[in-house]
């Protein structure tokens, strides 16, 4: 198994850490999005959105990091964190969503413009920020997890860009259940370190 | 059941197309963007993330149009455009979360800014349009669907933005897969009529 990998990217941080959880061994493929690997042609075949991650199963190719979690766990063993129940797989994909949107436009945009020194607006990307942890807060503060009553997919998704933050300069001082989540997951046995994460190492 | 929805809404679409192919009778809430209605505080205890659609079947509240279209296609009988196998789930998702990001900040908010005479810049948008539309057209040129060899819920997820783009001033004339693709679904038996379409009506 290869994954195209670039070492400050939290949906790469997603990947490497489901397949920590699954013991399974691959061979990272660097993609520095700083050097523009990610047009390169040969990559560009690879995911003509020229985004990462991307893995590449025997063959079998898949971009966007939400499909690659959902690919691993039904392929590999970890099918309860997305589980074969109407509602439970719609409760999930609410975060799913949630991650492709509030917390990637607001947590990872807000991150990217500072770390990566972009010229943007930072005020956009902060107040969709705020959204998004106040609608985890709002969540976490009666409940250990995102989605169910355990750990799945939802906070796999939703937690390297915010367990990131800080490098966006923004406090989860006013955060207290965000806060308690984060311990929870980081007490799980066999979880990926975050390898080159903060940035710079 | 009970679908809360904005006439205006892409996303909303999708829903009322998956219900009339399951036949499904609803009561339509109007919940008008325009006059704030999703900042009710009856609404926001349904959706603190304040966004239609919102589905309430029997009780059973979820947000989010593809959490909505999974939930939808597995309790009630289209699982074929949701298939329980890791790769076929995964393809489809890759097409669910491109529908989120790509089209929903390209297609969507490119139209949006014409249609409620939004204050926005509209060059990001629209370079992320073109981008989604450069995608879909490279898959479609040698495929008739996004995800797999039939209509999925990777289609039915990218249909309404992408119908509606000449709202937002752009055209599609350089993109014939894109238009063949349109001609196909609209084809479908059952298909919901575009109500309200496009704006204003």
């Amino acid at each position: 198994m290869k994954l195209y990998d670039f070492k400050h990217s939290g949906n790469c941080h997603k990947i490497r850490m489901m397949l920590a959880f699954l013991n399974i061994e691959y061979e990272r493929v660097d993609i520095d999005l700083l050097k523009k690997d990610q047009l390169h042609p040969d990559f560009v075949k690879l995911n003509p959105l020229h985004k990462v991650p991307v893995l590449d199963d025997g063959g079998v190719v898949l971009r966007d990091s939400a499909a690659i979690l959902i690919y691993l766990a039904r392929k590999y063993g970890k099918e309860e964190w997305y589980p074969d129940d109407p509602l439970a797989m719609a409760e999930i994909q609410q975060w799913l969503s949630f991650s492709v949107n509030e917390v990637f436009n607001g947590l990872a945009i807000s991150r990217a413009i500072i770390i990566f020194k972009r010229d943007m607006d930072l005020d956009e990307p902060r107040r969709i920020a705020k959204d998004a942890l106040d609608s985890m807060e709002h969540r976490l503060k009666d409940h250990d997890w995102l989605a169910l009553d355990r750990f799945t997919l939802a906070d796999l998704a939703c937690y390297p860009y915010t367990a990131l933050i800080h490098e966006g300069e923004l406090s989860l001082e006013a955060y207290p259940a965000i806060r308690a989540w984060f311990k929870r997951i980081e007490a799980m046995p066999n979880r990926a370190p975050m390898r080159g994460l903060p940035f710079p190492n």
